[in-house]
């Protein structure tokens, strides 16, 4: 069975200032590279899976820095392009108790803006491959990217790849209509979609119904009445719905639902102790793509998805740098974080 | 109305051990510039007021890295004085867990403790002022300020300028009997006093009365009759009393109660997960000033100079670097510390 | 009474990554140096006791480096022999949440590995001396080094001088078959045994018996009577054992309990917010031995060494910096962590 | 005399890799935060002018974190609008011995590309004032700063400004037509230009005349006859020309001439052994601004000049600070580089 | 034709004090990986090649991260194999001026030392490769290695490989008996060889013949006739010889000659500020493996390879990561560092 | 023969900005504690020498860093003292080039200013030394150190041990006037001095006489004729005169000459590439005793001296970190600055 996943979406600089320190306080950056996809591909990497990016990075250094950075977690970059001028930047500053991380963009005009596939045979890129995952954030750049990735979505199609896609909205990209408008017509080609409960509503306009929901907080009932809505609107295989609680910058409670046709499996609830959160939801991501893929019942392939994004949590970067036992012994209950020797 | 607050007191360097590392491993210190009055002046500064910073800083290199310090955060530092060699130091270490924070002083002979207004027409010191703050540290470090700072007041009441004082008591820095006896000649000047109830008891020998008092804690009726007395001997304006919990060195529970003539009004309680304590007291009275300045109800003077300290503890270095608008997201109940983005 | 504790065991550096990185993302490291005998001897150096160790590291700079980081401390090392070529390394990668620390050993062939007592007068090391103390990692090393121990063991004995063993079992070094063979030939020098419940049932085979052991956790009964066979089995004079929970890698559960022929008395638990807890056992065995070389009573012996051993958790590197003050202080109840100013 | 220099650029921010390492292998940034002018207002905000920018930065966390760099070097920042979300980024890496240090712009789009003086009154800038400084960086950026600055510079004519422009020509953000245009228009306005011989060669096409030049490099007349003609061709009252020598990364020598109507004088020649160079320009031209509105002789203005941006290149960041002091024992001849104490 | 060259030889992990730090007061460590041939890989990765390591690390996450910095810098890691438990040791301390730089070995045991040829089929390595590249440390690890290289280079040469070797002589890995030895073996398989003259003597017991030595250093015709003799001996194709001057730990000039059967060519001599010497030699051994890949005359390779290593001395870590630009910037004789903008 | 020596002085903490990083600009300083005496010391110690020092630091935990620093580097800490609040600070700034390094005291009432003999024997300080060491920097802390020197000194007489003494005058400290007249009753009991040909000017107004010197340079007989003067005023045995050329803050040449009754001795003299010049003086002393008490003859001495302390310039922070061994491979001519491996 092919181990290859294809990830379409922008990669970016990532700059970070140290510890607890705020932007206007700060005298120094810690540097990473990111993208949403690279994120689930930079995971699936480190378990054996075949990765391959498909991105446009600027032809300065630190456009090859960032190549290296991917290369160097494992991602195959034969088909990330080099041109352009500007690397797209994410500055952020971690919170802590109740302060919040802030989070700073600076991706308009970014060499993945102006991806062309004008030279590229989308069939080369899926060959042999499984999987083709982005995330809302790519359409959101540019306008221009929307037909590409429809061009991309058929091409997997035509190749028997399957499409899972993280809705990922992020208001300071595009509008909620836009995004809705958008995101609507690119959900013909989904088979498998994540996504939180608010950005179902934001998105389209999807919330719970009837009396499963109380006030404030969903419950079991109305997080699966919103994949079921999900589920059947738009004819997917499966929908994820991440479970977040900020309990505060410091503590967050963490799971996730799976469902399916015949199923809606909620995963193991952790308490997290955080590190460094963003990248969280990529990391869920990579899990549920590596469990579908290793054909895993889906009480499987949600514990899997939550118990590797919840190691994320507590590694800096937007890369999940854990091994499978590693996952695999915190799904096996143990997560007491004892020394390993 | 105006907006411009005078900061009478020392201004020091604080040389802090990185990470948790003690004072006997440490081999670099991260450098922030501090103040008590300071620190409340630069969060006032942040929130869009004048604070002006009346003192004295050494002719040398590190006087003019404090007076930098000062400006990069928006203090007014025109009239702070250049004269003598000794800058006061404040060695920190931080705690975590059972392990207290550690400060040793170098503070005699500062620069500061020469201050002197001969050649200073506190006039213009104050004009279109609304607001002198102190705190007790500053008599503390010399008897030659008790009178210098008795003129200061003089001609703030002459100006109708507001004066609040933090008590601050530093068993380092003087006795419980000077303490006791220079502040309460200084108490004929001050309409707003802070102070906890620790403070209160060891510099005016005012404890809860009767019955109100349980064993190891005052409950919330004992802590307003401290500062019902501290009001009725000093007929004070207001009596802000800080409500600390050291859980460990990692969590604190963190309130104030805010005491006139007519209300007692206890502020939210937060429960903090630690970045840096040091300035979270005087990070309350910036909260004070502002919220009374501003004219605000009683309650939510409270609430909001709660909630600005709350915040301080997230953040390195003495400075309290929030917003207003984050004060008041986290006034309004949010305390999750999602990601802004 | 003589105040002087020789231990024998192995030199190592530490590198470790910085903060939470992981092995795989580090660009540094921090540089400590460490022994498990070598950090209990820090921490009763620390309260004025004279530690001498014995043992041998490189002739190149990084053994003197080692020594110097010993003599930094207080170590006495003019039994601390130089040769060879390679001094041992422990590389650590912390812990945080649900991820459990890390620790790779490249251990062999070290020089400690070749220490020879051949030109070693024992009674020169053991003259005036109180205390011997080495763990069950100084055996497990090389076999070569369990008659040398023998030699140690009974020269120490017949200077009158109590031996201590911390059991210590490292699945990495030797096999359950090798450490039970061994460490009960050893025992018969022992006086003073510490462990906790699972190396006692991986070494000696002793677990819990009858129904005292409810299924996952031993209650108090059960890790009495894992100390009662310990101690019949070895006629020794104490045993103790530690309990750690690990709640996560970020918070534990801590406390110990110490056996006698006539006592068993269990320590306070401290709920640790945990810096570093690599050396957390060790820093318990110095409590153990000052406390027992002071003369107290069993139930003040084992507060001060878990109250000591509590502090340790919230020290970067091995060595538990503590004083005794710090450590008289939390045992009296103050785990409060207020800054002390 | 007025002692207020006007600065009109736009503020970056300044991202450098560590010590020498290159983009593609760094892990780290230091933060400095700059502009050609800006750079030139700290030195002499440093040496008790009062500097004045005029510019505008996002309104985002990095552009108060800009505008706090700048208060804290003594800026006057009154005049720096926030509106926007893109702060312009100058990526550096330090070069060493035969490498050269790289710069990679990302400024395009950024908040100072849409200054608007609509709501600006150019008289209340320039009351009271001495001086305008800006480079020819500000009309590179965007077209629609052209006829922005021509109204600046007609204000401060009409309020008896003297006007300074540094050409500062830069590839990468213009071509040699575009800029020999629109620098010929605003060269009506100019009193005093800075420049270097190979700048003016590309900008405006003046190169040396006749036999004085020789192969590669110029002599002393050579660059005199460049100046006359500068002079000559727009009536300037003074003509500056930096003159470096690169030997390498690591050492330079520095020097300068101050061509007036009546006088050519060459500065004394520093070999500067470079710690960074990147303002070290910026720096002479704060130097020129300080002489010539002191009033002294030419020979001391470029001395003076020379001095200082010598010293610039021993300290990082873009900013010289340098005491006069400083200045005035090397110009006296003291480069001996003694440890004062 | 073909760009592949392949490299064979041990991996291992470099740990830095930094800045000047001396390893007995060093409290950190910066982190590369490294080996002889690796560095020469990374540089030829840099340039287009493909660069194919043939290798063994550890199975532990250190194994895991020196294999990450590989492919990080382009090497193709497909056939660097996993086992065992020890990564080789580089600690080096950075020397300055009069103060030499110091390296200790930690090598002993390696995994690489243990490298099987068993399950690998040496034509799969080789099949359709160029070059292969080894060094004088790869047999000098343990006598093991000879016979697998034997084997490595005569299925190189039965698919038409150039075999490249750098004599490289460490003194504390081998004798120079045994050096002299299994070289000579080994060099009946080599086309080219690099080497420094002294390597030569102790290796080879190869002098410069009869008055064309002067005292102390060799003049050109000496180094020419330590060439030709090695050409002569072993039927070379091409002898390169680094010449290195070390005027201190901050200053060499740095050169070196290729001899082939026609002619002797000395490359340009630079005089280089060091930055990081280590590797430069390997970097030497890239440039000229490159410009006889590339079929360039004589003159032109080793101006090339000299000029790539002399940039190599810039760059901090063992990897000559400059590009061909800037390469041949530096050839066309701009040695000015100039900043590029 | 003894190879005790006695350390006199004072021990502060050195607090040293970053890289080339300027006091207002410095965020974080490198901690070295140091003391002109405990820097000879700790040279002598790593040479083999008991290194015995005589001061008094606070109680506090920053006074236990600073012992265990001593201790660290060898040095015995038996007679510091425990006493007092103040720990004396040297904040230093490197300079670089053309820019002077800075150096601010903050020493005023420090520990050791109040060290006391009441309570001490000198006869057990001096029992089998050889040697007692202090500088000029003693005395002139606090009137009251003198008559506590003036009896170290009579003790160390009556114990036989030779007195040796660098001047090390000191503007800040105290004036020429009292340093000549306290340094003047000290010499009666002095054996050696060194000194610099400055300060004897200054401290005693000793300058070279006839035509021997030419303008701003002494020539060879100037500098002696100062040493003569100095040995003949004072009946001391041995005149040390160091002899620094500051170029730059980068670029020194160094060397020293060593005056007895019978010969005038110029050492070699070294072109020093500048890492840390503080203690360089101080490292010179260290090499000064060490060859005096070898017995060595003066040729030797001074060569000696010179090249260790021509080796301290390389090294970060005050102590001397070489070994005797690298000491004499640069006496033996090798300043190469080669890779040991």
């Amino acid at each position: 069975m092919s181990k290859t996943v294809i990830l379409f979406g922008e990669l970016m600089i990532r700059l970070n200032t140290e510890g607890f320190s705020r932007f206007v306080q700060a005298d120094r950056f810690n540097i990473y590279y990111t993208g949403a996809e690279a994120n689930a591909g930079a995971a699936l990497a480190g378990w054996g899976y075949e990765a391959r990016l498909v991105s446009r990075v600027p032809t300065h250094d630190l456009g090859q820095a960032c190549v290296n950075y991917m290369r160097r977690y494992g991602l195959d970059t034969r088909f990330v392009q080099r041109a352009g001028e500007k690397l797209g930047i994410l500055y952020v500053e971690n919170g802590a108790s109740q302060r919040q991380s802030k989070v700073i963009y600076d991706r308009g005009g970014s060499a993945f803006a102006t991806f062309s596939d004008e030279a590229l045979d989308w069939n080369d890129v899926f060959r042999g491959a499984r999987w083709l995952h982005f995330s809302g954030t790519a359409p959101a750049l540019a306008p221009r990217l929307v037909p590409v990735l429809k061009r991309a979505c058929a091409a997997a199609k035509s190749n028997g790849v399957t499409i899972g896609c993280d809705l990922n909205f992020r208001r300071k990209l595009w509008s909620q209509e836009e995004a809705g408008r958008v995101m609507t017509e690119l959900m013909e080609f989904i088979d498998v979609l994540i996504c939180n409960e608010e950005d179902a509503g934001m998105v389209f306009g999807i919330k719970a119904r009837g009396d499963s929901v109380t006030s404030g907080h969903l419950d079991r009932d109305g997080y699966g009445d919103v994949a079921r809505q999900l589920q059947e609107r738009f004819g997917l295989s499966h929908v994820a719905i991440t479970l977040r609680e900020s309990l505060s910058a410091t503590m967050n409670n963490w799971s996730a639902l799976l469902y399916t046709k015949t199923e809606c499996v909620f995963g193991k609830k952790y308490a997290i102790h955080i590190v460094d959160r963003v990248g969280g939801g990529d990391s869920f991501a990579a899990g549920l793509i590596y469990g579908l893929c290793e054909g895993w019942d889906t009480a499987r392939v949600v514990d899997f998805a939550v118990a590797a994004s919840c190691l994320k949590h507590t590694i800096p970067g937007d890369f999940n740098l854990v091994t499978l036992d590693e996952v695999k012994t915190l799904m096996a209950g143990d997560g007491s974080g004892r020394i390993q020797r």
